[in-house]
């Protein structure tokens, strides 16, 4: 089949080159013509529009669209839906807010697939995990794609309507977040702790059998491995922060607790401080307060 | 080469069998003797005392202890420690408390190998993690048994001197509390959010090239399949937490911060209380004290 | 001075009554005959409808709305700003969330006050904390009013422009839960503990000079007084918690870490999970997963 | 009545000048001898040993013990031993873990009371919170002290037998640390939020009548008065933490969840994390490793 794709970053380039090699015919737009061209040289038939990305797909368009969450999706479906028509499916295969992919769902001419997409630049190989929300015909007609993209047919699922996939991409992420505190503060105490440990050895007899072993496992002994067991000059300080963000904020709606998730989230938060903690300056000034404890002061 | 196994249960059996099917010999001893007659169909030589054991091995005997942590493990050691000398090895693959291990270590005759099994009974295929403290040369005098019953030569690891071995398994399970909680979280989420979810599905195409993909959510996988994506008639009670327990402690002494893993046990006793929580009692109580606001009572 | 009060619950009682005994003139509305009735009764002038109120009032109209928050509001003034002009001062005193005040003021013809109020039933008799935000010269014109209904002159202050007094009473509210979680821990390790405490003798002993005396300590001793040291037939489920939800999604807009307020928060929805925290139900059940460790069933 | 006080540090004198003042003799000893030099000037008879002070005091001796806690409290027990009966009464002012009362209320030959006591240096003029634990006759025969010592007759109350004491006074500073770490966070919203607030200013309205107020608050009031509203040169960095340790060990014991407890004291511990937090460090190296995310660098 054959498939049209806007957003060659990364994770774009990936989506041609996954569908290219399981045989299928890809259309490739971005705003970086440089993108473009790779995407031609991988197979890929280049488009220097959208207009023009609309023209070379026959009837029943489907568009994969790998842009950045936010203003770029709508700003690239403003361009696309006097195109579009009703036998046609669009796939937002980015990080959008559920919400949003539920209006544009309803607003789009074209069925409107919400893709959630994981797995990072690694998926290039082994290829993605898709959660996919909209209609039942529309992924249908996808599959052939997914099944490409994807590990295989068991890596992709249609979860439900409009906004369901890029729902339980969020919540995912806001996982992630939680595994990857718990997995950092078992390596805290194992660093900081009664043993002089090699943390990448600690992690790789963990990864053969354990309980706890898992890819993101897999990425902390490749990461004591590059940076030493000691991580050398990685910073306290952890960027990102806003599917964690829509999760708790979900999660407060629905009433539902989250404190593992949102701690991992918190302490994003608390190491972007950078003039330090203002809850933690006053519980020290209150010791001094009440016990006449020295206060311990910034230079 | 020839392995004494002390402790028939579960654990020690899948011991004996991936000792023997290795190609090594085994005599077999437990209190229960029906436990022995199990190993004996399997190939193990009975011995029906633990003096019996150690007069069946020969000079440089090597004994795995299985049995369950704490007593039974000195119980075990005083039996044997008549017959053991400084070329002996005794492996510990129980989940001790590594200071044990350190003392047990020092009062042993014999080389003493505090050993963290991790796995469980679906290491009866695939092996065990193995995380191995005491000296190097006992280490690699039983490096052909652990590669036997670990998944394989990196199935095993020797972690440091005496007591490394529990105290990275220890670490190991605080990380386990708090990886299954973490995901518990976003399964609830998923549960009473707004989609109506199948979770096995969820978890299976998680588990297929998603970030967060690991053994635990496998078995997350094979959970809702088996009970059904509302988890069915399983109660909101979770027992155990001793290890993590021991690590929270661990961290106070060290003063590592550990809140995701202290917040998974914490959730583990709040699980226990059966009269609900007298924090949140009183505060629901003192929303009447300051505001008049209904109080919720018992019937 | 002349005050118009519309909304005559308990609070708006209270304003009433205090400023009626501060020699202030009030006229009274509200949907409920028999409350205006009882205002009448204090003293007030009643109203039969918000033009009536208005009418009765002279130029330079000061009214205080004590009304639910949210769209009793709205529909307040709406009927009240066919009525105003620029030289009339609203104030709104109750639990409205600091964005929709921000509107109001936009909107309104009056100037306009947002004012937190704290202290609960118990401000009848010691008067309130109140928090101001809005212009400054008709926190001035006020002045009086806030002297009656505030503890004196101390117990009320202009924040800032519109919208900072509901904020700080916004975050106020974030602290009291985590004030009263925190509270609620202590005593229930005293309940749960190795002695056998009356708990209403440690609050007194605490209220009578320790580090954490405190009114919400008063209450606990009052609650311990009332209901026994095991607090009766209290149940384990607190209700409310707009407030708090308001200060987490405001922190999580500011990037702001509030571990202790979220927890609290969570416990809330925690106690009102009646079918149990699925998270947990799937931690036991993993536990069966790696370890064959049996499973707690519902009945 | 007479009472022999050892330890005149800012605490000791204090006991020594509350009881004066309350008409009672003191005996009055330290190892630096210019602490029992101004002890004398208030008044107290000097003493130049333990056993000078023990020959000072009558039959029945009194003694109130304020040093500091753990083996300065065992030193002092062992030199006083010798010169007391049954019916003497030691009193352990400090801050003791319980179990160490627990042990040496068994071996002291006299009755012994484990005081726990809470205030500060403002008990000076107002008077401390006092929590005895011991036998009911030594407590009674020791009230017109404590009268002195505490707030007056509600300032000070037995909680039961030997160790409940400094049990309650362990749970009171789990409890302070909470609170203060609560006080902490509305504080840092309001600072880092949407309004250029006075936090001087919020205090202060907030000890009027609000629910919060409190004497943690009012020592908030001051640490901005004095420090500004954002506390100058106050360090992210809070010392402390052994009894809120002591406390989280207790309910680790008890299965009791103490997640606003907990949470208060591992901030302490990372506000101490001078080379950074590794768990942080870790989860900002994953993010590269799953997503090529850039990683934040140490110069």
């Amino acid at each position: 089949m054959q498939l049209g794709v806007i957003g060659l970053g990364r994770m774009g380039q990936i989506v041609v080159d996954r569908t290219l090699e399981a045989g299928h015919d890809v259309v490739a737009f971005d705003l970086d013509a440089e993108a473009v061209a790779t995407a031609a040289d991988a197979g890929a038939e280049p488009a220097d529009s959208i207009e023009d990305l609309t023209d070379r797909l026959g009837e029943d368009k489907r568009i994969w669209l790998m842009v950045p969450a936010g203003e770029a999706v709508d700003a690239t479906l403003e361009e696309l839906e006097p195109h579009l028509d009703g036998d046609d499916v669009v796939v937002d295969g980015g990080n959008s807010y559920f919400e949003d992919s539920v209006r544009r769902a309803e607003s789009c001419p074209a069925a409107y697939l919400d893709c959630g997409t994981s797995g990072g630049p690694a998926g290039a190989e082994l290829g993605f995990s898709l959660m996919v929300g909209g209609p039942e015909w529309a992924y249908a007609e996808l599959e052939p794609v997914f099944d490409a993209v994807a590990t295989g047919p068991d890596g992709h699922e249609r979860m439900g309507p409009a906004g369901s996939g890029h729902y339980v991409k969020m919540i995912h992420n806001g996982v992630e977040y939680a595994l990857m505190q718990a997995y950092g503060e078992g390596f805290e105490l194992l660093h900081e702790g009664r043993y002089d440990l090699d943390l990448e050895s600690v992690a790789s007899v963990w990864n053969n059998g354990a309980v706890i072993r898992s890819w993101l496992l897999e990425l902390c002994e490749e990461a004591f491995r590059e940076e030493g067991s000691d991580l050398g000059t990685v910073a306290d300080r952890v960027e990102g922060g806003s599917t964690g963000t829509w999760t708790v904020q979900e999660a407060l709606e629905q009433e539902v607790p989250l404190p593992l998730i949102y701690t991992a989230l918190a302490e994003r938060f608390g190491s972007r401080a950078d003039d330090g903690r203002f809850s933690r300056r006053l519980a020290s000034r209150l010791r001094y307060g009440f016990g006449r404890h020295e206060v311990p002061r910034r230079e």
